[in-house]
């Protein structure tokens, strides 16, 4: 029994949809319960809306599984929404874009099916979280660190494919990614790069292959599954360096910036810091959004001589700005024990929750959240400007800027939020609605967002308008020649099938 | 008056398609005799074949030509060929797959249309050379380094595409792409990344966009012709040290490649490093395999202090090996005059011609070579492995075994190169069958090539065979969807439109 149906399903045409789930998974792979289902709603929505949720959902356990899966969605032009993990709960958590979609949860694919002491890499399935992948690695001695985000419970493919972030030499995930294999919309199986060669050993060592490198087309979209993918680890150093360099003056931000991105140009840092106002960066305890010192985190690995140098030059590079006080604290590679602390634990690929509690501090267990990110350069000036500019929209809705700032050598994402109690339905409308206005706000700096929620994937997609729209028409000609039916994701970023896009 | 003619193009329609060209070009624009032809010919084949040779040159300047040809293309149903420079003699050259195509050649598209120094970056048309790339950043008093190949006459745009290599830290040069403006097959504009927003400052700076990453279609591919690509450069450092570490015996490959592995993956030699026998690497001058001493190039590049700690530290590594002796050669980043030998110039992203020289030496000008370049892993045991694989297999031909090893910290390119005399029919006969063995039974022990030429692009492309030739027939589809007429370089790297691939 479903409720809600996707646009142009019936219920008893959804009901043989599922009937054919259920022969081909067997029954306890298909939920359909009103109670199931409330799992996987938008878990940062108002408790009473109901616009991103599913019919059913199903939980395939092997690829042979998966495609099956997309062969009955083709033959029920039933739509389906995939996810990993399902845990980004601001941009929407496990929630379909489209209502009634059948939901394929990959959580039981979670084996790390290879990893490579030598070559510093692993072959893992989409349901593996980053807490698996640390765990898997431990417990086999190797040798290997993870890269992961603020919270370990997510997949740590699924972060990957939406370019989420972590914070060591290999935080730019998406960078970090070497051989995918991949259902596609019509259930063939694909692998990429040097998997395209079934005997190849460097599937996971060689990224291009031969021909174009598709890799990128699975990212951020929905023109396959990706049911394996190889990721690219941190040989355990000799030392672990985890560094603080605090300021509280705002004037400060600017020259602080600047040397930032000279230091990781020249490779003298090579992790990706984090540069925060007010979520309490570098403090052990602090409430989120109450503490207006400014610090930037970085982090140092290598062999003791060769960090004591780097550590030298950051260290009179960031002092010489007036105010600016930098903290350390030193790690033995192989032994992480002494490493509590968050901002020195996502620095050495220890996964763990701490900030999701302190992100559920404002309202308890009804907090909800909305991550703001747009993409800015790597330049004091570019910096000073953005915060400047989302300060300013977020202060015409009242809501305090609160913000991280991922630098990478050449770009900066600003990712800012907003908080609000998900029972009362006006104060989390006011939070959604200076969403939309900020989105449209920044692009008419010419500034874009690199992810954004369920809501907001039609609008963001909407102001990367070159010729056109030329990419989202490139997009879409690719979409309707890989997925005619339609099935997989649609509206994913704004990707809509040709049966779905009329309106536009 | 054309000679050679496309499958299913009469003389007549090449005419008219030649009228079109003209009228949209002008007389200048568009080539088409004898003489003139004769220069854009596989350069390396034997002189009497004349298997790849094109019906006409066109010779676009502007965006808008590019997609005016592309767009005349169409209406006439010629198929198209397309080069930045045509340099890469080894693979072709500027030398059409299907006999009877028409060039679109770039070299008239030469404009470094952008460089940021903050950032690092350039901003390039197709038909930018390295040289040109190099001396418009010393005539613009940047403090940026390129990252070249060996020989500096190359489009710094049709390297990359085809997964090119450097030596710089920046030398897997598909990796330092951000950005790129491509004409689609029917003549529409896309630009990728931040690029999608009209009046994004990031379009060089962060490169995945929102929605997928589409920059890998776009690589040795025949989906888009590639008219802006930014490039990512590396700034000046305070000091460069170009080290070589040298050995004799054939016993220390194995321990030398394990020990390079790990300085690589920690972070210690971010550049990459070429270890090669027999080419005179570390040698001012010498004959081309004429030497069968070992050595390993590599380079430390940043702060002084920091260099220093590195050079120590890669050195006790490096020398640890029995019979490893370790050179450097100091130089001021800021002061690069005293660089005058090819390893040390190309390691500082100063181009030049001399390794072509010394490459035309067995046979003059009539010298050519084909390079057959397979991917390992980056493990001394498959280095060795492959290593005396490809000496059996060459030595099967009496080939003598002359290779460079690109270094990646999990991969390793086996570029290796057989010489013959172009003049000689049987003599080039055989170095090519040759080559199609090594094709074959180097992926019969999992060995695939990352590029090859024009002869060999249908072999190769059938070695990549998982589930059927798989990801073939995804580039397929997408060749379809996207270039029904398939004018676009028809079986580059063996994708073929679907008019043209029945026969298979």
């Amino acid at each position: 029994m479903t409720t809600a149906l996707p646009p142009g399903v019936s219920a008893s045409e959804m009901d043989r949809a599922v009937e054919d789930f259920t022969a081909a998974l067997g029954p306890a792979a298909v939920l359909t319960s009103e109670e199931d289902l409330r799992e996987f709603r938008d878990p940062y929505a108002y408790v009473g809306w109901d616009e991103f949720i599913a019919s059913a959902v199903v939980v395939p356990d092997t690829v042979e599984a998966v495609q099956e899966v997309v062969r009955i969605a083709n033959r029920r032009r039933v739509p389906l929404w995939t996810f990993g993990q399902g845990r980004n709960n601001t941009y929407g958590g496990p929630a379909p874009r489209v209502r009634g979609s059948v939901l394929v949860n990959l959580r039981q694919m979670n084996r790390v099916l290879e990893v490579s002491e030598e070559l510093a890499y692993a072959l893992v399935e989409p349901g593996v979280r980053f807490f698996d992948l640390h765990d898997h690695l431990r417990a086999g001695g190797h040798r290997l660190w993870p890269s992961i985000p603020d919270i370990g419970w997510g997949s740590v493919v699924g972060n990957t494919l939406e370019y989420g972030r972590g914070y060591t030499p290999y935080g730019d995930h998406a960078a970090a990614v070497c051989g995918m294999e991949v259902v596609l919309p019509n259930g063939d199986l694909l692998r990429t790069g040097m998997g395209a060669m079934t005997r190849s050993g460097c599937w996971q060592a060689y990224r291009w292959g031969y021909g174009p490198s598709v890799d990128g087309l699975f990212m951020q979209s929905n023109f396959g599954i990706v049911t394996k993918m190889g990721v690219w680890l941190m040989p355990q150093p000799e030392v672990y360096l985890s560094c603080f360099a605090k300021f509280e003056d705002d004037a400060t931000v600017e020259p602080l910036v600047d040397a930032l991105r000279r230091l990781m140009l020249d490779g003298t840092i090579r992790n990706y810091p984090l540069l925060a106002q007010g979520v309490g960066v570098g403090e052990q305890e602090g409430e989120v959004g109450a503490d207006n010192r400014w610090a930037m985190r970085f982090a140092l690995y290598g062999p003791e001589e060769v960090v004591h140098a780097q550590y030298r030059v950051a260290e009179a590079a960031l002092t010489a700005i007036p105010g600016v006080e930098v903290e350390k604290r030193w790690y033995a590679g192989d032994d992480l024990g002494a490493v509590t602390m968050h901002d020195d634990k996502v620095q050495c690929g220890i996964p763990g929750m701490e900030l999701m509690d302190r992100f559920m501090e404002p309202y308890g267990e009804h907090t909800g959240h909305l991550d703001f990110s747009p993409v800015s350069q790597h330049t004091g000036r570019e910096v000073v400007k953005v915060i400047e500019l989302m300060r300013s929209l977020y202060g015409r809705h009242g809501i305090p800027y609160i913000a991280g700032l991922i630098m990478s050598p050449r770009s900066v994402l600003h990712i800012s939020t907003s908080f609000y109690d998900t029972t009362d339905e006006a104060q989390t409308s006011s939070a959604y609605d200076a969403y939309a206005e900020l989105v449209t706000g920044m692009a008419a700096e010419g500034y874009g967002l690199y992810r954004t929620n369920l809501r907001y994937m039609d609008l963001v997609a909407e102001q990367y308008d070159f010729n056109d729209h030329a990419l989202r028409r490139f997009n879409e000609t690719i979409k309707d020649a890989l997925d005619p039916n339609g099935v997989l994701s649609p509206g994913k970023q704004g990707i809509w099938p040709r049966s779905m896009r009329q309106a536009r």
